[in-house]
């Protein structure tokens, strides 16, 4: 099954355009799980389990794990694995922002896809749809585009107007009417900016899925980001919390309390849909 | 010692603006070590030997050590290691392309400088400084912002004019004139365009070094590029050689091989300095 596919069955089943963000970041785990081995995968398994019927991807943040060297790498494919394993048809969409020449990008994809098994990856467009081929031959994968990103610096070369247009407009353009040329394409729109966001969705038409990462602790609102970019059939978006979800208590009971969150943040997300 | 210095010193010792780009291919490792258990590192570790006093540094791209999992990740500390152990003054540039936004970027920097021991690397330009400021706040680092890159699609985004300039001059005007305040900046500029080349030294000055990719199996012009990029003082650029140096001879002789393909390519580089 495609990308495509596995997310919008997911959507359906779980009722949820949620995704939950595994970075595990060893400062901020509960005390409980200080001690243990493996505490990155630890962790994302008790997310994982609590939170699984309320979204419709995972994304762990590769930086998180790598961090860790080989160890983390290991606690990386073991959680993707976990996932496949006990939750089939949930994606997992890793979060690597990756994008280097051709023949380099056979390695990445090799790494992604076939040693970590993910479903689909986030990419720069900054070295073009050539150099990505390696990625694109990967069809049944989803490849998630840096259109318009969250952060409070993204305007500094994404808004840069060419022919009267915004970069990250060229990118949205591309990307939908020259790369999507299997279905597979997917850009990243930061919930921070919900005008940007309004105008990306205008110029995809309605069936692009957008990964939609910002709302929660980097203060993105839910209305906003909801309302400007829906999709087809009241889908077409994934939107991502992590430290809103993963952390929202640090103590024995930060499984439950990451589901009440992940509950309360699907809920309020489809409020609005 | 920061990294212009550290790069600076050994251009000087080894009289060599040749990188050799550490991007091992276990389908194209000589036979001899296909059975070697760390290959990767015995790879290297020959190529490294045979070639330390041609080089101004060494330049192991990520992707061919992901490829391979934890066991990769543990090769590309090894050939770190190594090199800093063996060869101190050698600067190492991990080739890894990152860019997130910035409480992820920690941990990328974790990985990259901590874990790995790398001395520079290279960065993505797509989300802004503002995301940058973990890597920024590394300021012995050198830090090798993509600015034209050499893939032959490069021209997809690169070459958009906004205010009648190409996005690859705002980003080689944003690094030189508004980055570079602990002066540990640099750019990626590809070999394969010399104009552009030209171009982006007219707009740094003389002082920044580049890291020219594209010589050798990419097909960039060595007479061409020195001639357009050559910085201060004769230096100024990293030209860096992979699969034309490594891949020699895939035979008993690939080390050999490779020190005379080093050998050939900094004299022809010293040619036109």
């Amino acid at each position: 099954m495609n990308f495509l596919d596995l997310l919008n069955a997911q959507i359906d089943k779980s009722n949820s355009l949620l995704c939950v963000g595994l970075d595990p970041d060893v400062n901020k785990l509960p005390v409980s799980l200080k001690t243990t081995q493996k505490q990155l995968f630890e962790f994302n398994k008790a997310i994982v389990d609590a939170t699984h019927d309320l979204v419709c991807a995972f994304k762990p943040n590769s930086a998180y794990y790598e961090a860790h060297g080989p160890e983390g790498v290991v606690q990386l494919r073991d959680t993707i694995a976990y996932i496949h394993e006990n939750y089939p048809g949930i994606p997992v969409i890793l979060d690597a922002k990756r994008a280097d020449i051709g023949h380099t990008n056979d390695q990445y994809a090799a790494f992604i896809f076939d040693y970590l098994g993910s479903d689909a990856v986030t990419l720069h467009p900054y070295l073009g749809r050539e150099a990505l081929e390696p990625f694109f031959a990967r069809t049944d994968k989803g490849l998630i585009i840096l259109c318009r990103t969250s952060n409070p610096g993204a305007d500094e070369f994404q808004d840069l107007l060419a022919d009267g247009k915004t970069l990250y407009s060229h990118v949205a353009r591309q990307v939908s009417k020259e790369w999507n040329t299997s279905g597979n394409c997917s850009l990243v729109v930061g919930a921070t900016y919900p005008k940007e966001l309004e105008e990306i969705r205008a110029i995809t038409g309605p069936h692009m899925p957008f990964l939609v990462p910002g709302v929660g602790a980097q203060g993105g609102d839910v209305q906003a980001a909801v309302e400007a970019g829906i999709g087809a059939d009241k889908k077409g978006l994934i939107i991502n919390s992590a430290r809103g979800v993963i952390y929202a208590s640090a103590e024995a009971d930060f499984a439950e309390a990451a589901r009440q969150a992940a509950l309360e943040t699907r809920d309020e997300i489809n409020k609005y849909r």
